[in-house]
Order: structure tokens, then sequence, then C-alpha cells
């Protein structure tokens, strides 16, 4: 398969991995985001990163990505799993799948791919945080009416994710080599069994870890922190062959509407490493 | 969506419908056929259905997708189903997505196509049955092996279906405007709900008016008609709103190893006519 292919497969692997507590799963949907709003999710994007593949700019890819992710009724699905995508897939195409490989592509993204990134958010509903103190102009939430001051600016993509990435792990990963993605995907090759098994697993183990930032931005830090700490209980409890607290902590989450978004995002991008690796369903 | 996306997307929706009694579903998985080796193949036969679109002959299209398919360890997976949806593709975004326009499509079929059918048959393993009597040297699973002989004869890939309309459902598609492809589809439309949802009723539905076609030839024609009466009573335990039958029917198939594949298959197909005729997840 293609590095466009990949990633394809890995968003339906990683929505078909359960439990992945909080989350749309093979066994979860929720009343308006349903798993085949996954499907589409990732069947829509395709062609996004199909060009990401053929060496069209990050930017440009991520927004059609976006906008082929976007027909379908459950808002949005794969945005930040996409952002990890695009530039891993460009990177797999033109050089290598490695810490390296993605930095290169991320480090050498332009206003213009600044441009494309805001356009997305025109596409869909994402949950975005209040920007840092002194850049509302760069808002995402403005979606394309923040391109003026981009311009303005001259501020690039990977300017735009290290404004972020104190408080967003998506944009750390960005400014990070993409450390736990690959961290992840090391971790699905070491692992047994079906792959979206695999990817659960590595989503318990991640948010055991860290707190999830998506959880913080909706909830505060004190949540994020205290299901890190029910993650890892119920970690502690899979290893011991005993699934029955993962599946209280996971009714938990949804019953509170807590949803670690971010973390299943980077299990996707783990999920792509792996394939890229060699491994397959 | 493009047609080659709903294609993809048809069959997606078609593993994640549930209970469909006897095949992987997003509730099942066989101990060597899981739900992720459908997900792989729906990704990998991706590309043949965009060359499909593009205009690329039937045949060569069918063995792209079939190869496209094969890049998992599950076995096949998805070649009935994708025997329907290279003609739709085409017939979609060439003409129309109509019986006419399927028909217009299978019957300019011509010996090159034929012989990108046996290919694909060099990429995976399919349980076709014996060929019809005097036939055996278009046997399909001689694959590559029996080009010659269709060459000499002159056969197109419509001749092919026609030899095995009489016993295999999908082939009689080709030779019937897509008759029950055309059926579920409008019959998707019509329903309420999620659209895997609506897939495995009509799943039901299909499976309760004739008898499967893959499972008369696995395990004889009287087992197959007694699984159709079977549909029929989960049917109408499910239309009182009881689906405790339909889950039953599902174990005891299951146990015996009957898999009604071709019905799947048409269902597939009518989840693209759906999506086709606008209806979205």
């Amino acid at each position: 398969m293609t590095p466009a292919e990949h990633a394809q497969l890995a968003l339906l692997l990683e929505v078909a991995g359960t439990p992945k507590p909080g989350n749309v799963d093979r066994d979860r949907d929720f009343p308006d985001l349903r798993f085949e709003h996954f499907l589409a999710g990732a069947v829509g994007s395709g062609s996004g990163m199909r060009s990401a593949e053929a060496g069209i700019p990050v930017g440009e890819a991520f927004e059609e990505a976006i906008a082929g992710m976007s027909q379908q009724s459950g808002g949005n699905t794969q945005f930040g799993a996409l952002c990890l995508l695009v530039p891993l897939v460009k990177a797999s195409a033109t050089d290598a799948c490695s810490p390296d490989g993605v930095t290169a592509v991320v480090e050498n993204t332009t206003v213009e791919d600044a441009t494309g990134f805001y356009r997305a958010f025109d596409h869909v509903n994402v949950f975005v945080d209040d920007p840092p103190e002194g850049a509302d102009e760069f808002d995402a939430r403005r979606g394309s009416d923040a391109i003026p001051a981009i311009r303005d600016a001259g501020i690039t993509l990977y300017d735009v994710m290290e404004l972020g990435a104190d408080e967003d792990d998506i944009a750390r990963e960005w400014t990070s080599g993409f450390e736990r993605t690959f961290e992840a995907g090391e971790r699905i090759v070491e692992l047994d069994g079906s792959l979206s098994g695999r990817g659960a697993r590595v989503y318990l183990e991640l948010l055991s870890r860290e707190p999830d930032t998506f959880v913080a931005k909706q909830h505060g830090k004190k949540t994020a922190e205290s299901v890190r700490v029910r993650a890892q209980e119920a970690l502690q409890e899979v290893r011991q062959g005993n699934s029955e607290l993962v599946h209280a902590f996971s009714d938990s989450l949804v019953e509170d509407g807590i949803n670690p978004g971010t973390t299943a995002d980077i299990v996707a991008g783990g999920l792509f490493v792996a394939l890229e690796r060699g491994v397959r369903p």
C-alpha cells in the first residue's frame, strides 16, 4: 500500500479499536456522532492524503483532506489525526517516515501552508481553545478571516503550531519530531494481536501517561489529570487480564461527556507509522 | 463524493452493519477473517475503483481492485461486491447509476475485460463452484491459465457472467440489469436510521426472499433454502421489535460455518446506489 492508503487505513483501524474510553469505537456510537461518520470521514479525506503523497504543499493537502472529511453529518471526526497524518504521508512519500523526515516537512511549511490550515476551519466546526495572549488575530476559530493577519505577520504553519505547542498535544507533535506518534507506532509494532486491538491498548497506555489536552481544554486540567490517573488504574487491571474496570471507566467518561480526542489522534498517527514499518492486518 | 468514494464507503458501511447473520460485521470477527481485513480490503480496492471512474476498462479496473483488496492476510473479503461495484462506478461516472446505464457498461465488455477478470483470480483464493458442463476450460479457478481458451473462443466478460447466471447471483445481477442491487438501493433510501443499520435490515430482507447462492454452492440448495426460511422467521420477529431470534440465527449460522456472502455483496451494491441517490451518513 502507498503512504496515503496507510493513512486512510490508520484512520479506520483507530476508530475500530475498542474499548477506547470516551471515544466512538467499534462498540460505541454517540447520538450525533456515530461510527459510520468516521468511516465516511476516512473515505472523504483520502484525496487530500493522495495530494500530500503527490507533492502538493501541506496546507493545501490538509485543507483538501478536511473538506473531504466533512462530507458527512457528524461534524469533526478526524481533524487532529489529519494534522498528524498529512505531514507524515508527505515525509513517507518523499523522504522517510522518521522523526527527522517529518520534522523536515513541517519545518519547511510556509505562510501559504498556514493559509490552507486556516481555510480548513471553514469546512468544519472544530473545538479550539482561546489563542495565547496577544495572538487574538491568529485565532484559528476565525478560519479564513484570519488569513490577512497571517500574511501580514509572515507566519508559517510551523509558527502557528509553535504558538499552540504549550497547550495542544497535536501542535506539540509538530515541534517535537512527532515524539509520541513514533513511540505509539513502535509500541504497536511490538504488540501482538489485531491492529485495531493494539491501537486500543496503546490508547490506554498513552492516556495513562499524559493528560489529554483536548480534555484539558474542554473540562480543565484537573479533570484531564484525573482521567489520566483513572486510565492508569484501568490499564493495570487490563494487564492482569481484567477488563471490567476499563469498561466502567469508558461508560463513566461517556456519561460525563469527556472525550480524550487528542490521544485517539496520536493513536491514528501511531497506526500509520506501524503500517509504514510493514505491519499489516 | 465521487462514485469511487461512494463505492469505497459502501464496502465499509456494509461490513459495519450488524447483525448480519453468518457474516463478519461490526460485532463479529471470525478467527481468520476479521473486521479489520474488510477495512484493509476497502482501502486497497480504492485505486481500482478510481480507475473504473477514470474510464479504464472494467476487466483491468476489476483486476486492480482485487489486487489492492488482497493486501491483507484475511483472504477474500469483497470479491463479489467488487464484481458489482466496478461496473456500477463506471456507469455512474460516464452515464447513469441506473439499470440501463450499468447494463450498457456490462454488455459492452470485451474479451480483454474477460482476461482481466480471470487474472483477478490469481490474486486471491475465491470459492467458485464447478463450471457448467462442457465449460471446464473456462473454469475461473484456473485464473490466468484459462486466458488462452478465453481468447480462442472470443468470450467477453459479459459472456462469462451469462455462463454463470443460473447458479450465481452476482453473475445474474450482470444479466438482469442489477435488479436486486437497485431494489436494495431503493429500499435503503426508503428506510430510516443509520446507513449501516439500514444495510443490515436489507440484508435480512434479501436473505428471507431468495436462497443465497454462495450458501447453495458450499452447502447445497436445501441448506440455502432452509437459511432463507429461518431469515424470514427472524425478520418477522425483528419487525415486531424483537431481535432475540436474529441473534440466535446469527450464532447458529456461524456455528455451522454458513456464510451468506452473496447477499452481503448485493447489500454493498445497494448501499452504493443509495449513496449515489444522495443519502449520506
